[in-house]
């Protein structure tokens, strides 16, 4: 199956937790805006926001929902209904996190400049590194511990391991000083999001220029003022 | 099957859009935390919050995995592959709303009170009225033109429709004022939640004790001072 995805050009952003997924299958694939502008929704079943996939006659929208299409087809999820959806469970709590963090920048609303919403942001971003950053984490690394093994599902890599890479790849470009004083607690993770990035195709990957770097119209951005270390934040 | 589903006990919450699908379909579910406190988290697979659904020997969490799980077995949802992640994607946008909604009145963070983020919150709400519910209320109009039907998806009653529902029922106890200067422009959402709330076992839910009323503990929460009409406030 040839697969073409649809994704802001610009950025690594959503779009890139089904990259990493194509990338790391060896998947046929189209990222079609990095080489045209050219696109219009489809008729029906018209996506509310970008990404999204086509494979053959279908259109597929939200990032969870294409990689929840994917997984079984790219061997990155169980074939299994009930292992199906526990990774897919996984990656809405991803999800969610995606957007508390996307929410440290842009606090009061999208379409407002970082600029405009700077003072909040602050806070947002002190209340996330010091509560919500935290929880996340430990979710992630109680799971790890309960699989007992190398990645979110036990033996198998899944899209979510892949996903758990970029969110953490993501927090240390946009948060470097906080994570560094967080890894250290989170050993499970970093085994895996190490490994993730090991795997050979992922490694090409990662390394070539198909990988967007991170920037400041992205997702996870780097804004010093932001990044500040847990301990000097107020307890909430 | 029986259901067991956990959420909170005092709200509606995100629970609600799974008591809803489950009341339509006049499933038999028991939801547990309205009569005991007493609960514990499955030891692998665990939730990473409330609500989760128990079913047999399953356990799921995450409100969109929930009603994927849930939509065939209910009948409110295509048993076909195309047809069943279709509506899913609608819920996921449901979803992506959702967390907007909540983020007017919490837009710093969910660990701090109300009162301590007020005029974040009145900036969030007014341009969460000006720009971006117009946006997801256009995209749930042109959906409902496209189906040409009744419903999301055409003759059929699937739970994206009780979730709209939802939805406009609590923007409408939210934002009295905003909604009332918006509903004439969105005919077809209108019909299709009143044709919802007339369905004869989801009317009995409405009418019941079961029903827990909206309140400031919830998702939607009524505050005068966020429900501005979108003329008033500035265009960003």
């Amino acid at each position: 199956m040839k697969y073409s995805l649809y994704y802001w050009p610009e950025i690594q952003g959503r779009g890139e937790f089904i990259r990493l997924a194509l990338e790391d299958a060896g998947a046929d694939y189209v990222d079609v805006l990095r080489h045209s502008s050219d696109f219009s929704f489809p008729q029906s079943q018209a996506p509310f926001a970008l990404p999204f996939l086509v494979a053959g006659k279908r259109v597929i929208s939200q990032t969870p929902a294409i990689l929840h299409f994917l997984g079984p087809r790219l061997r990155l999820a169980p074939m299994t209904e009930p292992g199906r959806l526990w990774v897919h469970q996984l990656q809405l709590t991803i999800a969610d996190w995606l957007v508390e963090v996307h929410d440290t920048h842009h606090p009061i609303g999208p379409g407002l400049y970082y600029e405009q919403q700077k003072r909040a942001a602050r806070r947002r971003a002190a209340d996330f590194l010091a509560v919500r950053l935290p929880k996340y984490l430990d979710y992630f690394e109680e799971q790890l511990r309960r699989a007992s093994g190398r990645y979110l599902l036990g033996k198998a890599c899944s899209y979510a391991d892949l996903s758990l890479f970029q969110m953490v790849a993501g927090l240390r470009y946009a948060f470097p000083s906080a994570l560094g004083g967080l890894e250290k607690r989170y050993p499970r993770i970093i085994a895996v999001i190490e490994r993730a990035a090991a795997r050979p195709r992922l490694a090409a990957y990662l390394a070539s220029p198909r990988r967007i770097p991170f920037n400041r119209q992205g997702i996870f951005r780097h804004y010093p003022e932001l990044d500040l270390s847990p301990k000097k934040s107020k307890k909430t």
